[in-house]
């Protein structure tokens, strides 16, 4: 059986350096907010290219809090619309409403799956404030065109890199500095994953940074001064010294993934699979491999039965979601296609050669 | 040097269940929301005697969660009023408000330091709709007084029990179990303190518990199906791993902590010190102890250059917080004298007879 994705493996590479973390953890007696966050955030700043890297307790809270940080540095209020992809994982546009903004979709462009910048255009009214941009999948969403209609606009960027660590633009510069602020999570699932909840604000704009330093922690910088309404959403000190050992193996994990990608594009060849496209192979870290098909439940089962396990990145689209009563009669007829056909492929650094020949024989087999 | 509270030590009891533990974890690839959560939620609710337990992120978001999870469930509307104390740890008022309710702050009894009922009952209001008790200090409120007023005037009553894990009213029940819902947190120098943050809800309303189980997972029960708009406010599996481990213990730890507290309240004899009132020992689990002195700076120099660490719960009121502007104007002067005089003095399970004799000694000669 190949698992969709192989956790347990992805992490057993690291179990010593796990062990001796938990030691000096508990011969510590810190555990909240001490050195291992410290240097996470110190040097994922540095991986990034940011001045600042806020740890915080996951990445729906990390694009809460950036929103509410924006509210408290008056340059957003209550009701200010924000643009964001119909086609996203639901948590990108709970963030909007849960501080207290108007999330707008807008369609996708068809081939990246991404948010389509000239629908981002027709969206704009003059309640937009910011665009929440999606690197989703892994890849790069189109940042030159995003940025350009936001300055015309004076518009904030928001990226969700969620499932974009380590992407890089071909002006060199990572996902998590392509904007005003991005969140992202490091659910264990993720290209860089903790194990457990956790996440992280990237960005440039000290006092963004400072707000929400402060809102992590009760609002609050020096013991029992609460300057901010704040809440508790702190980065797990244990988390945060997993992801120091994970974060050294990052890039190595994506080309690793990169190397797959490229191999599937190259060797999947049945004309019922549509393979996705890929730009510059530096900006997309395929956090997963996502393929359409036409007849998808006929070609999981088919997988299935050959021992490869598939997921779809997601079968019900966020506006169709009890959750989002207020959109369930809007139509996104492109994000509402792409839903009734992705599956994704198994795709991680564990994932091994025979498999991926496994994989690619048996779906040209179809 | 005697540390206010040696949480290194506290927890090197444990460490070699704790590597276990951390192993069974690692082997298992499973670190969201598995087994130990699971098993954590069961035999805390059973430790309360409540019928449900959930575990969540910590104890802001416990008590956030419950006032949410009301509104949703149409017992709570935006702006109703939530009685609180105005003589509390800032994140019970920081809870009300961040859920879009108006809390009003209510002086405590001079004795117990916990809300008093007498004014509860002049605060009440057509807009009031709740009220949150404190257990401060790990000693219940007057929970009969409480549960009285609020059935005279239907009002919902709400626990935060984040400083009296295991605490027991005269009538058998414990801390959790004595109101509609209960706030815990579990920060790692509380009573049951996990190696991070960690919090519960305890109720036995099905419908709340059921609300709470799925905000905290994005709104969703099963997998990429979203009914509500939700938080991600999971317990952590590995806390929850080390909190099954410290659960076995509560009782005897607080034990331990009655036993210190008592030796507290019999042998220290300084007029300059003024000693807490404990009604019924078994409904105290002296999280802290907290003494009154009027040259509070001078008091605690004096044991810091002996040897003695304290520290003060809290410096500042909550209304005097610039977090809470509205309320900086208001006067409440019982917890102002309060918060000028109180001294909180080590107390833990792990501090030893003879240091507790030492500070018995040292601040009788003072
Ligand atoms: C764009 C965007 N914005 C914001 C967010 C919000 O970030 P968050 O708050 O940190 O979740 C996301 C999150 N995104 C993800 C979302 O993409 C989805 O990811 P998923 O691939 O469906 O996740 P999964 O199925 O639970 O895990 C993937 C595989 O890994 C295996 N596994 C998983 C776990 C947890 C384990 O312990 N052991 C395992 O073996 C099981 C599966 O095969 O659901 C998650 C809960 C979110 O965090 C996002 O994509
Ligand atoms: C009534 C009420 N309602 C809601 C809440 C909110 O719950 P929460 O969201 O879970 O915090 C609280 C929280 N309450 C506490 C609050 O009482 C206060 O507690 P505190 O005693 O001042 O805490 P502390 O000084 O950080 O730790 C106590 C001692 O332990 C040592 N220590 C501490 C840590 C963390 C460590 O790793 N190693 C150590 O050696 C240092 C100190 O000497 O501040 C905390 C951040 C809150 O969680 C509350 O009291």
């Amino acid at each position: 059986m190949i698992k969709f994705l192989d956790l347990h493996k992805v992490n057993q590479r690291f179990e010593n350096e796990f062990q001796e973390k938990f030691k000096a953890f508990l011969a510590s007696g810190r555990y909240v907010l001490g050195r291992e966050v410290e240097t996470f955030e110190h040097d994922y700043a540095a991986y990034c290219g940011t001045a600042h890297c806020i740890g915080v307790s996951n990445g729906l809270d990390a694009l809460t809090l950036i929103f509410k940080a924006y509210k408290i540095l008056g340059k957003l209020n209550d009701g200010d619309e924000v643009i964001v992809p119909a086609n996203t994982y639901i948590a990108s546009i709970l963030a909007i409403i849960n501080a207290g903004l108007t999330p707008v979709l807008v369609e996708p462009d068809q081939e990246t799956f991404n948010i389509s910048p000239k629908e981002i255009k027709k969206a704009i009214s003059v309640k937009t404030k910011a665009i929440l941009a999606v690197h989703l999948y892994g890849q790069l969403a189109d940042m030159d065109a995003i940025q350009a209609l936001a300055k015309a606009q004076d518009l904030l960027v928001v990226e969700d890199a969620a499932q974009a660590h380590g992407a890089i633009h071909n002006n060199g510069k990572r996902a998590g500095n392509l904007s005003h602020a991005a969140a992202f999570s490091f659910y264990p699932g993720k290209n860089l994953g903790a194990l457990g909840d956790a996440g992280a604000v990237t960005t440039n704009d000290s006092a963004l940074a400072k707000t929400i330093f402060l809102l992590r922690n009760y609002g609050s910088e020096k013991k029992y001064i609460n300057q901010h309404l704040g809440y508790n959403n702190r980065l797990d000190e244990l988390q945060a010294a997993f992801l120091n050992v994970k974060l050294k193996h990052l890039d190595a994990d994506n080309d690793r993934r990169q190397h797959i990608a490229l191999k599937y594009l190259a060797e999947i060849n049945n004309k019922k699979v549509l393979l996705p496209t890929c730009k510059a192979v530096k900006s997309h870290v395929f956090h997963v491999f996502v393929v359409l098909v036409t007849d998808r439940a006929h070609f999981m089962t088919y997988l299935q039965a050959k021992g490869i396990e598939t997921l779809i990145h997601y079968p019900v689209p966020p506006h169709q979601q009890e959750a989002l009563k207020t959109f369930n009669t809007k139509k996104f007829p492109i994000t509402e296609a792409i839903h009734q056909r992705i599956v994704s492929l198994p795709i991680s650094p564990v994932l091994s050669h025979q498999d991926v020949d496994f994989i690619i024989n048996t779906i040209n087999t179809y």
